[in-house]
């Protein structure tokens, strides 16, 4: 009789593509940066919220047009009574669901932050999961741009406790209307506005003519494919074309000169006379300039100004979107995947959405936010080395060896010790250290291997002649790796021998805590 | 035209049954009850690990038998390739998953936590949700019951941690091979066995009489239901009553004795002289016998005799664990939904399942660990007031009025004053408070009764006249409620009249800071 063949054959292991799991380093450093950003969010006053991962559909308002069917860019079951249910895909849509549902409950403006995982049923690609953390802040209840600018200016404080520095971030502002107001003081018919959208949602891809393209009879690409144009005529395409390259100026002119309030304080002015020419006659083009401007002295009398530029740039989707809107950008370089050089780019943005309550409710809700795209922003502490994300934050790690792990009725001893370093606290009564006993069955070589594998600074030895003289022999990995390290020439020496004896001592039982101590202190 | 005609129905705001909202309280003091536990479970050396909330369905095990269709009691839905895909069921079979997929990289025995929420596609009730927190720890790869004590030490050295006191929890452990030995020495046929199991897992339920029906022809219940029985002899029935006597006895004596260690020393021994006797001849029996023996030594080692204690009734479950099972009960009483006192009951248990990751993996992968129960551990560090839980922990905030909130061109000064708050630190350059600015439209009552729903400690208010000479009132909420609950004899008192002086004063603007924080220590 064959094992192999009565044996059932074993699942493969494996994680759903677009889904991925997470270490321990990565694990604690996030934990770290998000106690950061929840403090910053508490500070200016929001309070946390929590909402669950499964919503009805239609509240997201995921449902296929004209169908009873959920998009398919959610993930969706149907609950047992046949109602549809989605994962949520972001948490602005399950905080709208909230606020109509607890609205007499909230004090008004609500303002809220949010923390946790969302899902997207899309294809996964590299950096693009199924799975990703957002951090959201939002006043729901003012129409006031004052919150639009407080949102800007908690962004700004919220990088810089991350340890970004000033001059490596810059939050940009635009204003939808303003871009709604060119296309009405350019009189562009309605029916070719989302064509006209799309073609702008081009200019960072493209250059300029080839959107001037795009805007006219139609662009032909390399393959030859024909995309059809919006069919402005060439004055309406010079406008559209003007506003961009406003826009592409002014954001180049602001993330090198966001160090340099003054000139950021000029260039936003400048932008503004600009941009007041290319919406004239056209009221919501007016309104948003005059907008803008609020936030810019909003942001000026608290001192953001630089820091927090005016840039018409900022496009950020077609829809949505109603006022205001802003981007976080890290400025500093970094190299990408194919080893160019290039700026770190957006790790967050958000804006004015005035109609996404009003989906529940009676009323009219303005409301605005923004969101942290964690990952990424993650990414860019490790670029800069913020010293949030270093391990070393972390408490040190000492194994307990267990080298008569054959025999049970040593075990006891091994354990009172690991129990007795478990105590040890430091002069406020935190913690002082992590300590692990080894519980494998394996020989004393592959003990101190996995003490290293765990980045253990020390290791607690007792064998037969330890347990006889009442001892216990301390162990320090972090010099005994130096000194293994060391040429030939330098292991002969008196100071060499010397650092040996510190490397590896004896101490009684009673005293180990303290030997453990004296190793640690060394190494902080 | 009636406008009430052509707007579309609104959506009502709803969530499905069984899941929930969280509040600014709940999260808070959650997210202080997590930060413990982590820091906790970091003290014995275990790593934080993250997996993510979808895996494969098989992965998780929860086909329905002989089918090609998950179980209902998983939220299910098929990926683009019509592979299914699992919410989560619980913590552990990702745990395998992800240990099986990573095992050479790992150092084992691997030590790990996770936290997060779990999904159950079951009827939801009260205190029965379809989302809710689940905080593991696990040691997977090592076979030695050493593991099973750490574990349950971990445990106690939690509850402490939390808030809860020694005496008011309690660890109880026992062995599914004792009950496995208990049946063997019954010579209980094992076709009977899982029929005799459902028994014995009535008895916290039913009187033991009712469960000897069970185990013997069967029971009629009251509605006249007859449910079959096990068929066991009176003598196989009599010794596993005897075992479930055993339980329930020592499990009262160790409760009432949990703070006397020495008085559960000899409950521990003397329960595990009674259990020899009752598994006789079964080598399983005796060879659970013998691992409860090591975790009392190694726990009596230690010092956490007494706060863990042996209890033959502890069964959790009938399937998947495979060693030591462990349980732990907080034992302070609450009143229940019905109005009567009870103990708090369990918050977390958990035992060893050596099947677990064997499932992915071609050698033997032993692993034990346990599972808390979030939001009921929550509900009790609430009932015993944990200072973890307590609200007054947050910072303290102020709210900045904006008396001419009609007129834009005062909001940058009000914008100035709430940064400047938003800057003050204390002694260790932590932020010293929480600053928010008022952003609806509503007039000044409506701001004020704003700031006490936010349940801040002070406003700040500028008006015309006090914009004009500089100057800033600021007005303690605490002592101006204090003030107007006294009592009309009191009010007239000169006493009264100096506090009124204190509850509202006027500053220049530029001393804002300074006075706020004058409020502030007044009510520390």
């Amino acid at each position: 009789m064959s094992a192999d063949k009565s044996a059932p054959a074993k699942l493969k292991a494996r994680q759903p593509r677009g889904f991925v799991d997470r270490g321990p380093a990565d694990v604690a450093a996030t934990e770290r940066m998000l106690a950061v950003i929840r403090e910053s969010f508490a500070v200016y006053g929001f309070d946390p919220v929590e909402t669950p991962f499964v919503e009805y559909t239609d509240a997201l308002g995921k449902f296929l047009p004209d169908q009873d069917r959920p998009n398919e860019g959610v993930f969706s079951f149907q609950d047992d009574d046949e109602q549809w249910l989605s994962l949520r895909y972001d948490l602005t849509a399950p905080l709208a669901r909230y606020v109509a549902e607890n609205f007499d409950a909230l004090p008004k403006p609500y303002r809220s932050y949010r923390v946790g995982y969302v899902f997207r049923n899309e294809k996964p690609g590299p950096g693009r999961f199924r799975q990703f953390m957002q951090f959201d802040a939002d006043i729901v209840g003012s129409g006031s741009v004052a919150g639009d600018a407080e949102i800007c200016m908690l962004a700004a404080d919220t990088m810089e406790k991350l340890g970004i520095k000033r001059g490596d971030y810059v939050v940009k502002v635009n204003n939808r209307k303003v871009l709604d107001g060119v296309m009405d003081a350019a009189g562009i018919d309605p029916a070719a506005r989302l064509t006209v959208l799309r073609a702008i949602d081009k200019a960072d891809k493209f250059p300029l003519e080839e959107v001037r393209k795009l805007l006219g009879d139609g662009r032909k690409d390399e393959s030859g494919d024909f995309t059809k144009g919006a069919g402005l005529s060439d004055a309406q395409s010079d406008r559209i074309l003007r506003y961009l390259e406003l826009g592409q100026t002014l954001a180049e002119l602001g993330k090198t000169n966001a160090q340099d309030s003054e000139g950021s304080a000029r260039l936003s002015a400048s932008a503004l006379a600009d941009l007041r020419g290319l919406v004239e006659g056209a009221e919501n083009g007016q309104a948003g300039i005059a907008e803008l401007e609020q936030i810019r002295e909003l942001i000026t009398a608290a001192g953001y100004l630089g820091r927090i530029i005016i840039d018409p740039s900022v496009v950020r989707g077609l829809e949505y979107y109603t006022g205001p809107v802003y981007e976080v950008e890290l400025t500093f370089p970094v190299t990408n995947e194919d080893g160019q050089v290039v700026r770190f780019g957006s790790v967050a943005g958000g804006g004015r959405y005035d109609g996404l309550v009003g989906r529940f409710r009676p009323e009219p809700v303005p409301a605005t936010g923004f969101s942290i795209g964690v990952s990424r922003l993650y990414s860019a502490l490790k670029a800069v080395k913020s010293p949030i994300v270093d391990s070393r934050n972390e408490l040190p790690l000492v194994v307990v060896t267990a080298m008569d792990n054959k025999s049970p009725e040593f075990m006891p001893g091994y354990q009172a010790m690991v129990s007795a370093l478990r105590q040890a606290k430091d002069a406020d009564g935190r913690p002082l250290l992590r300590a692990d006993l080894y519980l494998g069955a394996s020989g004393f070589n592959a003990q101190m291997k996995y003490a290293d594998r765990r980045g253990a600074v020390c290791a607690v030895i007792q064998g037969s002649s330890e347990r006889e003289a009442g001892t216990v022999v301390i162990k320090d990995l972090v010099l005994g790796a130096e000194l293994a390290a060391a040429g030939r020439d330098v292991k002969d020496s008196a100071e060499h021998k010397a650092k040996q004896a510190q490397a590896q001592f004896a101490v009684p039982v009673a005293e180990l805590v303290a030997g453990v101590k004296q190793v640690l202190a060394r190494h902080e």
